[in-house]
């Protein structure tokens, strides 16, 4: 196998969702949890029924849509202004601390985020956080108006990039996009952030259970769709040993 | 307005999906609640995902690996007779208790279900429930190997009815559903079986939720998707009104 390639997935992988829960929660005090977690979690559906109903919006109107939607079920209806800072959170992740070293720790391929951001969001976040200066390429699904996990999404990779399926390691969080990914045809290296003993943990405390453990149950398990990750890590600064130990005519 | 054919979604609108829970929490004590939620919403999960990764199964398939899923984060592997044994009980769903006299009231329009069922599934719970006797066809995506919110799918109504999608109404208590519906161009009421203020009293108890809870927040309020139904209605029984103030050329 050549990696000539290494392709992120965004949200989720590079950055962490779960760091907008502190700004909600400052605009509803014990609130932040249960809100961040639909929020993400409706985000993710709306790319995936706009999709199938042939109704395409931007993941930034998606985002909108979503959170509009958790807020709603709390019945909450916020000020413009609150909508509008919870909302600038997602142009403000934070990337996951071990990021920048595991970029700059695959110099020499190339690298690049592959998401369902739209271009507007995905070039703030990745200029608030500095990772523009590690990247070749930050690829958008927005052209082919269709998300994550069709392959016309991941098809971009190869038209932008001008590397062949095979020969792309791409690297992801989300389970869904792990099998996206493979069924497409590329290499896949899956971050499993959250042992699976720990998720069934959280979910062993009796009747009632914390939000993020339920969205743990959810999102965070490998999907049953018949395909598998080539390799499971831990985190993204172990994905420098998966590189080197395949065959490389990167320099 | 005319209404030649009435059309009803049969899981979570005909016959409760709830209603497994008993089943599964004889088999793992306690864990019914939890189990019945993750199998719907990953089953749910597994119908966009498989279509809009171009891998359709049938629901059996889709539903039986979302079961393998919901289990396993719960660290559950249940011998294959206890398995099957929860499975079989998609096929044996109880309808809601005004089912039957709601479709019974409709009579002289053109009755069926359109469902992601597949036909063994389908054809198997509405003899099980005696529904088939009051429905003039049991229409299953599976012809099509896409599954709703597509166009594809609703499409089939007019392909097997004859009736143009404006005279049909259209019935689901799944708002994503219930979108899907009314942006391929059915009329359609939505059956808004628990009220927003009773899903948000469900999220305010405190940072621990009932499953249930946070299922109802996810799956039963209105999506912001940018359609609304043209009809809320809190049961099957309120269908009658609704069809008889419509001009109608039925017998």
């Amino acid at each position: 196998m050549t990696v000539r390639a290494v392709v992120f997935d965004a949200y989720g992988t590079l950055y962490d969702v779960q760091s907008a829960a502190g700004v909600i929660d400052e605009a509803f005090p014990g609130r932040g949890e249960v809100i961040t977690q639909i929020w993400r979690q409706k985000q993710l559906e709306y790319t995936w029924l706009r999709s199938l109903m042939e109704r395409y919006e931007d993941f930034a109107a998606v985002t909108r849509a979503a959170l509009q939607y958790a807020l709603a079920t709390l019945g909450l209806t916020p000020q413009e202004d609150v909508f509008d800072r919870i909302f600038a959170q997602y142009e403000h992740l934070t990337p996951y601390p071990e990021a920048r070293d595991a970029l700059t720790a695959l110099k020499g391929r190339t690298l690049a985020i592959l998401s369902n951001g739209s271009p507007a969001m995905l070039g703030a976040l990745v200029r608030h956080s500095g990772l523009d200066k590690l990247l070749d390429a930050t690829i958008s699904v927005d052209p082919e108006k269709i998300y994550k996990p069709s392959p016309r999404a991941y098809a971009l990779v190869e038209a932008q990039l001008g590397v062949r399926p095979a020969d792309v390691l791409f690297v992801s969080s989300n389970p869904f996009d792990v099998c996206g990914a493979k069924a497409f045809g590329f290499k896949v290296a899956w971050i499993e952030r959250v042992p699976p003993a720990k998720l069934a943990e959280g979910l062993a405390g009796g009747p009632l259970l914390r939000p993020q453990a339920m969205f743990g149950a959810l999102r965070l398990q490998m999907e049953v769709l018949g395909v598998e990750p080539d390799h499971r890590i831990a985190r993204l600064s172990d994905l420098a040993g998966i590189v080197q130990s395949c065959h490389s005519d990167g320099p």
